[in-house]
């Protein structure tokens, strides 16, 4: 029975999700949402409060496997561990893979968590100030051990944010040029920008 | 006359963009405007043909401006002139700086462009193209002259876009780190990371 509801449920923030990425959130009603997903308002309703906790479902679950996969990545690449052009393209590529798997529920997020009431956007910004943190406690222990130039910590951060983020904005995933190839330039980039020869 | 005429279009447009700002291009109405902007909504229609002319025309005023500024940026920064980190930081000063003026009209352009009809979608996706193939055939010049890795030029004009901006998503321009320090920083990366020593 519990599995049952659970995939109700993910059926609806499948369905949901879709919609608010090709409509946007303000467009979408609870009654398509429903009817995309072959149930009843009133069993959509069991499951949800409202579309605003399904919005908030989407993107703190989006939210959630950044930050998980991002500390997954860190620890994998540990600062001590291999040469920095090798931690510095592992740690981009698992950013980048995340990011690309999660696209649809990115966008929604940069462009609707305005509709979340206050204390639920709270929680979306608290984690992704917590993905940011981590990066930067990486960053800063590179530094530390005299892999990285001492640049402010927050900027270089960002930088290395920047690069991978635009992606968002331009990137084709059919085209030429592979997540890949990109992978390795970012990471040239920032390690011979960034690096010290130790 | 004429003057008059424009200026009250400009209240319009300032009044606007406010709004549009700070409640969201859908929740925004033309009374509110005309109401703030201290005319009749005849008046304002007399201006603009409805509430998405005026979005396009805050929108398309910010796009004319990056496209303008940077070819400026571009040309007073010559591939050919000065030293890299030079030209370089001479760029992305030029750039953050007309990007940091046109914050609010760049974030209604990021979020509100999806309620312009096509055809005026068109006009600013186009402006946005050109923005940046100016600066990747400024690029690919400063590879033809051996001064940039060859690495792929769009790959790389969306790495240097990224950094500069990402600081639209953090940067606190009341905080310690100053627009100065960071465009140092990014000319820095971008030119250590990327550039060929000549």
């Amino acid at each position: 029975m519990k599995n049952i509801k659970r995939n109700t449920a993910n059926v609806i923030i499948e369905v949901a999700r879709q919609l608010f990425f090709e409509k946007g959130y303000e467009k979408v009603t609870t009654r398509e949402i429903s009817e995309l997903a072959g149930i009843s308002k009133a069993a959509l309703y069991h499951h949800f409060k409202s579309k605003e906790d399904i919005l908030f479902t989407i993107v703190n679950r989006a939210s959630d496997e950044l930050v998980n996969n991002m500390k997954q990545a860190l620890a994998k690449n540990h600062p001590q561990n291999a040469d920095l052009q090798e931690v510095i393209a592992g740690v981009s590529q698992e950013y980048m893979k995340t990011f690309f798997n999660n696209l649809d529920s990115i966008k929604i997020l940069l462009h609707d968590i305005e509709y979340l009431k206050p204390e639920l956007k709270e929680i979306i910004l608290q984690k992704e100030r917590e993905n940011v943190q981590q990066l930067k406690d990486y960053i800063i222990d590179l530094q530390k051990s005299g892999r990285l130039k001492k640049y402010n910590p927050a900027a270089l951060t960002f930088i290395f944010i920047g690069m991978m983020h635009w992606l968002y904005f331009w990137f084709d995933v059919q085209g030429k040029l592979t997540l890949s190839d990109m992978n390795e330039i970012i990471a040239d980039v920032f390690v011979n920008g960034a690096g010290l020869r130790t």
